[in-house]
């Protein structure tokens, strides 16, 4: 079974979707499992972090953006805007999919594992995710 | 098919897990398929890497260590221990899950690759794997 | 359905590979799905990026030079070369595997989306690389 899925974000940061995955998984009456995010974008990604402390999240943030920086001199792609390049090189560093997965009915998570798209670019609009699900 | 597996380490570093993971594929008596490995924690990762010269797995340990080195200023997820932040910084460079195809009844590996469990932190104990065989 | 695929490559840098990948994904004449890719060397990984300006490309592999450079006198895994060792390390930061929907008989990549075998040695020669593909 093949879902798209819109996702809404407000700038930069890591949005946390796992509600909303688990329950396409739950709608699908899955009892095990494969469930498969892809994100149609590049300047964007998915990764599963820490759902409980914010302060790990921010500085998650905090330590890729010094890693890579926007105005690098080093950057030739640069027409799309300061925060176009430094996207794009997160991305890489990071997931364009994500498999997880489904045991009992709900995805096989850890007790402190949430799902959560880093929108790389300071803008605000949605994001097109694909969702698989195998048996 | 979905199996719960537990994986004991002894601190941080590069365990080997290819063996364990062999087994279970075999033990499914599967021709052909696809092998997920997931990961339920965010401080530890999993990663494919050259299996022969242990030279190789110390330098990448090395390597990380220096890019994500503790009592950074910049932390401010400092609750749980110096070793905390730059485990969950390591685990989104590195991977949560990885999917290997099954060849002739085996993970399809190239000559040169094993399969690690990386533990991020200085902890002794055990980490939980999901294994997913899908034909 | 498992198909191994022999990648020539020509250098250091992204090769696209998206035409191979979505033609081999037409053959099996399959409405929805899951593509898996893997690759089975610890010397060069699988990354989806933008396909439109190469300039972005260029920009990735300096980025990520500058960031593992060769010669550093932090490595002790030499013996196969100076590019050896930032090879592995270039692997683990990006992905050795990768998953794709398939949507309407096509990999459901977004508009902007290609895919690339990153090719991190100096080497010319091919790679292999193995695909499954489920319903």
């Amino acid at each position: 079974m093949v879902i798209e899925i819109q996702i809404s974000v407000s700038g930069q940061g890591l949005h946390e979707i796992t509600r909303e995955i688990q329950r396409r998984v739950a709608d699908a009456e899955m009892d095990a499992g494969l469930c498969t995010l892809f994100l149609r974008h590049t300047s964007a990604s998915l990764t599963i972090q820490e759902n409980a402390d914010p302060s790990a999240r921010r500085d998650l943030e905090a330590w890729l953006n010094r890693l890579v920086p926007e105005n690098d001199p080093l950057y030739t792609h640069t027409s799309e805007g300061p925060d176009d390049m430094p996207s794009h090189i997160k991305a890489i560093l990071t997931a364009t999919s994500l498999t997880i997965p489904i045991l009992q009915g709900r995805l096989a998570l850890g007790t402190w594992q949430g799902i959560y798209l880093w929108e790389h670019r300071r803008r605000t609009g949605s994001r097109n995710l694909v969702l698989h699900l195998c048996p």
